[in-house]
């Protein structure tokens, strides 16, 4: 029953999330001893402005 | 204060929302012995696109 | 896939989980069309001097 | 490393996002005593038809 | 109604939380022009053996 | 500015925590093209009576 949340900036690609799926899924199963079905993995993509570090929002880095 | 965050796949209506914030109010409140006033839900809508299980996006199944 | 997290104070019993596991599966395929095998809930319980509201932690309320 | 995620009604400012995340930043470093760096927020903006108190939605109060 | 979850190290006493609740939800009342009442914060304590940066655990760092 | 949160089952080790931080940070930096510095992981470890699939807590099944 891993589920998965990814936060990252908004930009990544269909095929780039379809590949991190796979790869992320493969790792977990490898290492975390489940099935591949019991993964669950969500992406949110955010925009820079709505992402702040050390104070400062992305957007104005 | 129960919180309640639904990630789901985008597509249900205002009035899927609406009645199922009812619905879980009362059941919540009933079963976790707490009043309506103290519990907020969230709904999430999330794209197949977004969303993996067994290593594969929901968009490719 | 709807994938519920409930953060609510700790306290609750198991046959509390266990009752409302099942009362909401139920609403939410019921209300939001889905199958059970695809509605994932996760319980977080939350120590009250760990929530606060109005500015005031429930421990100290 | 405070990781900070914040969910409210969408509608506040660039500006208003900017100067709360300076404000909390500060707060978090000077009471939680980390260095700015390791702080990060996530604005996520809601909509009222997203978000139900008291079994109702907010866009139907 | 702005929810705010912080995960961070263990280790923060009661009196920080207490101190960190009240400054935030003041700065997120002044700039997000909001009511005390509605801001939730829930503090969720992390073990540094479960956090990772940069692919190497806090604890192991 | 990827930040992983991994909800499982409680159980696994710091070592496989230890492995999967730094497998999933490498195919994360590789397919998603980011710094590995950028890379947060939590991991939240969850109890099978805290965890329901299809209306039965996981401790049930």
């Amino acid at each position: 029953m891993p589920h998965v949340q990814i936060h990252w900036f908004e930009g990544r690609t269909a095929e780039q999330k379809r590949e991190l799926a796979e790869a992320l899924t493969n790792e977990i199963c490898r290492i975390g001893r489940c099935e591949p079905e019991s993964v669950g993995i969500v992406f949110t993509d955010v925009d820079t402005s709505d992402w702040a570090r050390a104070g400062k929002l992305f957007s104005d880095k």
